[in-house]
């Protein structure tokens, strides 16, 4: 039975972090994972709804994310986060109770989110009419010493994956590919 | 691998749940499955903090503990929660999301409850000092259909356990005991 654990991705809205997280889960799959995606919208609904986004309400709801990667960590899933968690030391608090955590940080400048801005979240909040958007009046925090930073606005998301699948296997995570489970 | 499924035990407080959960997890983790036990104040500790005890509350309390017992089922563990869960309707909410729920009601008067009273709660509650005290001033539905009934009152917890490993055997939940995995 392959080993469990948490693959934490972290980055501003639109940079990428779900379209990876699909990509690379739909990959372990393959190569017969177990996996499960927490994506920030499925955990707000079942997890945490009536919280908003408060820096407590958040950090509550990442805590959450946090403890419940960490159940199926301990049993054998791969635990995929792709909520945006914008505070340093509330991801530095989940790792901590992990014995296996590998942090992505999805790396993409607000120029381009702005310019790109695929859901017009990014005009709304810079228009005010969206309060506490994470970058424009919200913080958000850069991991300090990610297992692994993907730079969305300079490569695809197909070379993303592969460089995240090559230093999931190098540190051990996963198995290489060709190796037989 | 073995299948995971989500062993659901409901039941007054004192009746017995936690007791008998937390025997169900030893032999089933000697036979080799993967458990995790989801108590009522682990989950309100990391999952529900905040909730009180109103009727919405406990049903958003619960309807989180059936989340995570579904991500856990899904993957190949035995989840199991021993919260009161007090409502049918949420009961079976969380069981129709479920491909196999088992649920053993931890039946127990509320008479030899009030009489044990370990951690002195229904004295309290009788004596008002405690609102909304399930089966004091707050309902408590029993199952109409639960998979097993144990009656704490007439049975030894080593009794109860061994009636449920027998039910869990014969509905193909479990293999035999004596059968090698």
């Amino acid at each position: 039975m392959s080993e469990g654990f948490t693959l934490w991705f972290t980055g501003l809205s639109g940079a990428g972090k779900s379209t990876l997280a699909s990509l690379v889960a739909e990959e372990l799959r393959r190569r017969g994972h177990r996996v499960e995606v927490l994506d920030g919208d499925e955990v707000r609904t079942n997890l945490s709804k009536g919280l908003g986004f408060s820096k407590e309400d958040r950090d509550t709801n990442i805590r959450r994310i946090g403890y419940v990667c960490r159940l199926l960590a301990r049993n054998g899933v791969i635990a995929i986060s792709a909520a945006i968690s914008p505070y340093r030391a509330i991801r530095d608090e989940v790792r901590a109770q992990h014995d296996q955590f590998f942090e992505v940080f999805v790396k993409c400048p607000i120029e381009t989110l702005t310019e790109r801005d695929v859901k017009g979240l990014y005009r709304k909040a810079l228009a005010g009419e969206i309060k506490g958007f994470t970058g424009i009046d919200d913080p958000y925090e850069e991991p300090l010493r990610p297992e692994l930073v993907v730079e969305t606005h300079i490569e695809t998301p197909r070379q993303s994956l592969a460089r995240l699948l090559g230093r999931l296997e190098q540190a051990g995570y996963i198995a290489p590919s060709g190796a037989r489970r």
